[in-house]
């Protein structure tokens, strides 16, 4: 039974790494288990295919990445510092990983979407729930700050999805250049998007 | 002479709606001949490898992409009436995409390096170049506003790159919910990132 579940935990390991270098299409099951160090005959024991593979290392990926986002953005700093905070994490993660693996990964979500948003309706609607998910957290956060007068926003929703939005941008960015300083701007970014643009507390340098 | 320049015109239109349909990895030179009829063994007349293929099509697709910026960036209006226009044109190419494939393929080289710039450094080198061409020509649009003082800006520079990367961020949405309206957001956000938000004309509905 620890048998057992240690394999399906190594298959999913190993799959977002080898997602993470090299994208999804590319990978075959037998690779997978290679890598995963588990005959290849146990993969089909776990998963059906590839593709539910797939959806589950986007919803493990998302489990731990929400408790992130919640620690974070349910904190108890004011609003827009709790934004800050996502975007310094967010940072200080993409170095981490560049630092362990050599190049800058992205966003796991923004990665999938582009590659594969037009070819598996599955994947994309996971994909869009997850989004969603962010952008719903994103906006509460806003619309916070807007009651504390602190933003000047019409639309709550159009604008955390515009953050959102600025965020994935820029972690395309840094993965383009394998440079993580792009992230820099995302701090000051999301005060202009938000018409924020005096903040209390200055910039810090990074 | 003509069929055989024919011959490459037509690998090089079908890879490039097989990679906006389906990715790079997950095609393979037999596939791509079929869809451009002609015979395999062609291929490596034209193309020493489905990597120079691939380099080829980011250079047509940039030099058509090119020429629109060119018009739409250098034009005659207003600066910032040029970044609209910009705007407007990339929702309206998107939408034509999505008219004729039925799904919003995004941006080929915002796609390319979410899939690829991590595996080949060869792709990842050019289409670092396409983006710095493209912060090039927005960077001098912001500079022209800047002296007219229509835009309120440190560093023009990464303005220009904040722009793009609002560009590539929403366009991923744009493919993500297969809908061209989230573009609709660009214009009001590059004035916000501009700090300009009180542009002299009012955001037009689309």
């Amino acid at each position: 039974m620890g048998r057992t579940s240690d394999a399906r935990e190594k298959i999913i390991s190993a799959a977002q790494s080898l997602i993470e270098l090299r994208g999804y299409s590319a990978l075959g099951v037998a690779e997978i288990c290679k890598a995963a160090g588990v005959p290849k005959g146990s993969f089909y024991y776990f998963f059906e295919s590839k593709e539910a593979l797939a959806l589950t290392v986007l919803d493990e990926h998302w489990a731990g990445q929400r408790r992130d986002w919640t620690r974070i953005l349910h904190g108890d700093a004011e609003p827009l510092q709790r934004l800050r905070q996502l975007f310094e994490e967010t940072e200080a993660a993409q170095r981490a990983g560049q630092k362990s693996c050599g190049t800058v990964s992205g966003c796991l979500f923004g990665n999938l979407t582009l590659e594969l948003s037009n070819q598996t309706e599955a994947i994309r609607k996971r994909l869009q729930e997850i989004f969603d998910a962010q952008v719903d957290m994103v906006e509460s956060v806003i619309t916070e700050a807007l009651q504390q007068g602190e933003v000047d926003v019409a639309d709550p929703r159009e604008a955390a999805r515009s953050v959102v939005a600025q965020l994935e941008g820029q972690v395309l960015f840094a993965k383009l250049y394998n440079n993580t300083s792009q992230l820099g701007a995302l701090w000051a970014n999301a005060l202009a998007l938000l018409g924020a643009r005096s903040p209390r507390e200055t910039v810090a340098g990074t």
